[in-house]
């Protein structure tokens, strides 16, 4: 059993398999890395418990099996391998050794290295399949396609225990697009692709789903996807992954999404964006309050706290009442806005009640932030 | 009072201010900033108790006087001020505004900040005093000099309470010049630089030799320094810094560097550095143990722990005994190589005995690790 590879490879397969390989666990296990040759190539795996990945490496091999290396110190080897081509050689321990079992000796260079591992019998059994027959073809989605539906929304997630369905990113799936959606209850963020899908909706744990977007965001082509058993299945070129799904689903959002409203105003994105930043520096530490006057084509920011005042005056193309006074939490609205490159339009309903803040040039794109109470 | 002043100088001085100016204090005026107006330009203070600085801004001024305002906040605002230009305007607090003293403007494009200051009076009084007549003339060293001396040694000062004296970086003064001296007992780095000064010796808390490299590694030009009542003074060119002194010297370290050798290796700095990293990977977790076997101009790195055993073989020219076997806590050998450009000679007096690492190019660099026991 042996295998060639150039070193930057491995290194970037085990790039992506390192955040989700625990450093401890109650199950020691899980810290190792299964290493298989096959004739498929040298295929890497790991699991945290919430999300499996499975790397395939084409490389150079000889024979096939499997063994456990230690995940953390295999992938620091690695990166500090001094040559451009890593060999490793598959085998059994030398006799009076500290492991007698299974060995594994990496080359590199001047560099040699035998590890220590484990049978991988107690290992996990990982799972990746999609099925390719039964009740419709195979439905696939850009990989970054995904990747951008879910980070568009990944803010407005919640953090809190409290109503623990939010802490996931729900997915909606139909034959008008993929929608995705995260709340917390105090704002909103709604995203649209439209594609043709079969109808399902699931919502992923916000965590998985940054690893998600981690793994797929800069990849090439088509990833197929599967549900079932409380799992989503993807499948893309290299990598395939498991997610197991949150339970249950977002209660009806869509009553909060004002239709009427009294005032509109379009502004650069970014200008707001930095003008609340620094106005909301002096902002009291609790509510980060901002308060937002639409004036006449003007929009006036400011903000008072302990340690002083700031303000600063935008201007706006606006529609609708001349003048309206709205106070947020800074940190929300900025957050709102970042996913918008461009202009915004900022759609307010009235003082207490929410605000829709979307993008002109992306009109996937919504949110929904509940101004704070005067 | 009015200032009108470069954000981008503003800010640079306030980045040497901020990493000592605590952001909570037992004594919350310390959490302010000093901003003085005179006609010398704009200067800003702040100490953390340990170490005072002063900082001198050229810049265009009406009138002279001083406030205190939140170093923080203050700090935020001008980096996140979107004009070229800051503005600053003191005056008197408006009737019924939150806080009726003292007040401070910023202006900057269409952005504009009120502080609430408090008055300078409970502030504690900063010297930075250079006798210019007495004794001797005043003593300078070039800025970037002094930073170097600091910086080459300041990686084995303990960190350990015990033996508190350790935990500073001890400069000695002489016609010979300055030399520069660190320790935590089981190490020691030194390093000379030739200048004629006069005869002393002072202990610096280590922490506060890192603000001196910090502020002066950079400097243009001579800092003059003067020593007084447990105070080290420095006034460089825009910055005074009065850094408070540790009680005590060290204790003779001259007896632990030995002077016969039985055997000396050269060879890259750079090269064995890396290969102590990757080495080291697989060594113990307590001790970092790696061995080293000098023999016949090889030099065989290995190491073994809970994990595997890595190992690597190095060219090197030698003179003494044709094999030797030292072991080392690699992180102790990979810190005395990091001051060490180009060529490095290792001279070992034994297996067991103290062994020297040189610098061949930059001649005043010296370090001792002491070898494990076998």
């Amino acid at each position: 059993m042996e295998v060639r590879i150039p070193k930057r490879a491995l290194a970037e397969g085990l790039s992506i398999l390192e955040r989700i390989i625990p450093s401890r666990s109650s199950n020691p296990i899980l810290t190792y890395l299964p290493i298989e040759l096959s004739d498929q190539g040298l295929i890497l795996r790991g699991t945290n418990g919430e999300v499996d990945i499975e790397v395939k490496l084409p490389a150079e091999i000889q024979g096939s099996g499997q063994v456990l290396v230690p995940a953390q110190t295999f992938s620091q080897i690695v990166r500090s391998a001094p040559g451009e081509l890593v060999e490793l050689i598959f085998g059994q321990g030398a006799e009076g050794a500290k492991s007698a079992g299974e060995r594994l000796e990496l080359h590199s260079g001047a560099f040699n290295t035998q590890f220590s591992t484990t049978s991988p019998d107690g290992y996990p059994e990982l799972s990746f399949t999609v099925p390719g027959s039964g009740a419709g073809a195979v439905e696939t989605i850009a990989a970054s396609r995904l990747a951008q539906a879910i980070t568009r929304v990944r803010y407005a997630a919640s953090t809190e225990e409290y109503r623990a369905i939010f802490r996931g990113v729900q997915l909606e799936m139909s034959p008008a697009g993929l929608r995705s959606v995260a709340s917390d209850g105090f704002r909103l963020a709604r995203y649209d692709l439209p594609m043709q899908l079969q109808t399902r909706k699931l919502v992923i744990p916000a965590r998985s789903a940054d690893e998600i977007v981690r793994v797929f965001k800069d990849a090439q082509g088509e990833v197929a996807f599967a549900v079932g058993e409380g799992t989503l299945t993807l499948v893309g070129e290299a990598v395939r992954m498991s997610v197991k799904l949150m339970e249950g689903e977002f209660p009806d959002y869509a009553r909060v999404i004002p239709q009427s409203f009294v005032l509109e105003a379009t502004l650069t994105a970014e200008a707001l964006r930095e003008s609340l930043k620094r106005v909301a520096v002096l902002s009291d530490r609790n509510n980060h309050r901002v308060n937002l006057l639409f004036n006449n084509g003007k929009l006036d920011i400011d903000a008072e706290g302990d340690y002083g005042r700031g303000r600063e005056e935008l201007n706006i193309d606006s529609s609708g009442e001349s003048q309206l006074m709205v106070a947020y939490n800074a940190q929300y609205l900025i957050d709102a806005l970042v996913p918008i490159e461009g202009a915004v339009r900022i759609k307010l309903s009235g003082p207490t009640s929410p605000s829709v803040v979307q993008a002109i040039e992306d009109t996937g794109y919504l949110a929904v932030v509940v101004p704070l109470r005067v």
